[in-house]
């Protein structure tokens, strides 16, 4: 399995036993998140903006308006930090202290490259669709010439990244778990609900499977 | 209802009708998420960390650990930027280019600050833990001073901020309102699941009401 080069940018400091430099356990938490977090810097100053993704082997992929200054920024060049983030529940201990978070966290590092080329453009598109809805892409339909040419889509190859999770219950002092304290973890999920058809949606056409899978 | 002044750092360029710059809706988005990124900048490069906070007043707070080091960076002064994000639903449009997402995220700036005074320290804490599952403090073990001493607490006063959000149906050409595809919304939300029980856990200790209502 590749792992990615230990620097001082992706070395976890904090913890590092909760770190791993695998791709394979990096881009399981990138893949099965809806959305991400990128952030940039501009005079100096730091943004962080969430949006959705995808990726494409070593390439992460965002997308936006052509009209928007930060797509411009970012397909510049830029140095990029891109999160992502699952909160799987609260964990709860008999101190105060020991409470803490059970998550899974990816972070990547690279630049930003705008994609000018129209056929891998419009891979990135779809790649950013199937990612949220696999199958939805074959069924819509497809961007216009037009539409293209008002979306911005940058790709970042991924130079660097790591992952840090934490799973489990508490961790208390021994003599802590003498107290009379409920301890545990409440359990914390990101959830789709059940799909809610548009007003102008014409009543024959049915839910396509695709979107079935994804109710919960 | 009071205003963040709209500036370069804060103003929404894209679709601004989604953005609002009042402390109700911002603070709504910023209290009723349990976790948040802040991006920070070192040598340059951006970085972006999913981590639990809290809102007092117009004061955000976060925590970690004495021992690390971006702890003492984000306490230092240094210009951060703290987002927040609910995802709401995945906006299925007729065609690719109108497919959205429906969420709300606030983006608040301001420089961190480490907390030396004790007792604020303390209240400090307190609201993070009451953000997340109110009712616990009282309840559990209180910080000891070597514990208070391992913890940094860093506030940033909110010196400017913006939300923006997305809400409804997807919005197509009315010519591919005649296309026979299934169009709509899948709500997504953070779930929690079912309390579960420390291995350790006296089994004569009930669960808290405090704790059950967070249950779905």
């Amino acid at each position: 399995m590749s792992e990615f080069p230990r620097t001082p940018r992706n070395r976890v400091k904090r913890l590092p036993k909760r770190a791993q430099y695998d791709r394979e356990p990096v881009y399981a938490v990138v893949d099965s998140a809806p959305i991400c977090h990128v952030g940039f810097v501009q005079d100096g100053q730091p943004f962080v903006i969430p949006t959705i993704h995808a990726r494409i082997g070593d390439t992460l992929i965002i997308h936006g308006s052509t009209a928007s200054r930060m797509m411009k920024h970012l397909g510049s060049g830029a140095e990029l930090c891109v999160t992502v983030t699952h909160l799987d529940g609260l964990v709860l201990a008999r101190s105060a202290f020991h409470h803490s978070m059970n998550y899974r966290s990816a972070v990547l590092f690279g630049r930003g490259e705008n994609i000018t080329d129209q056929a891998e453009k419009l891979d990135a598109l779809k790649a950013v669709s199937e990612h949220l809805a696999p199958g939805r892409w074959a069924d819509v339909r497809q961007p216009s010439t037009q539409e293209l040419k008002a979306t911005t889509v940058v790709r970042m190859p991924i130079e660097s990244a790591s992952m840090k999770s934490r799973t489990g219950g508490p961790i208390d002092d021994e003599a802590d778990y003498a107290l009379e304290v409920w301890a545990g973890v409440l359990p914390i999920a990101l959830r789709a609900g059940a799909l809610q058809a548009d007003a102008r949606l014409d009543v024959s056409i049915p839910a396509p499977r695709y979107l079935e899978v994804l109710q919960h």
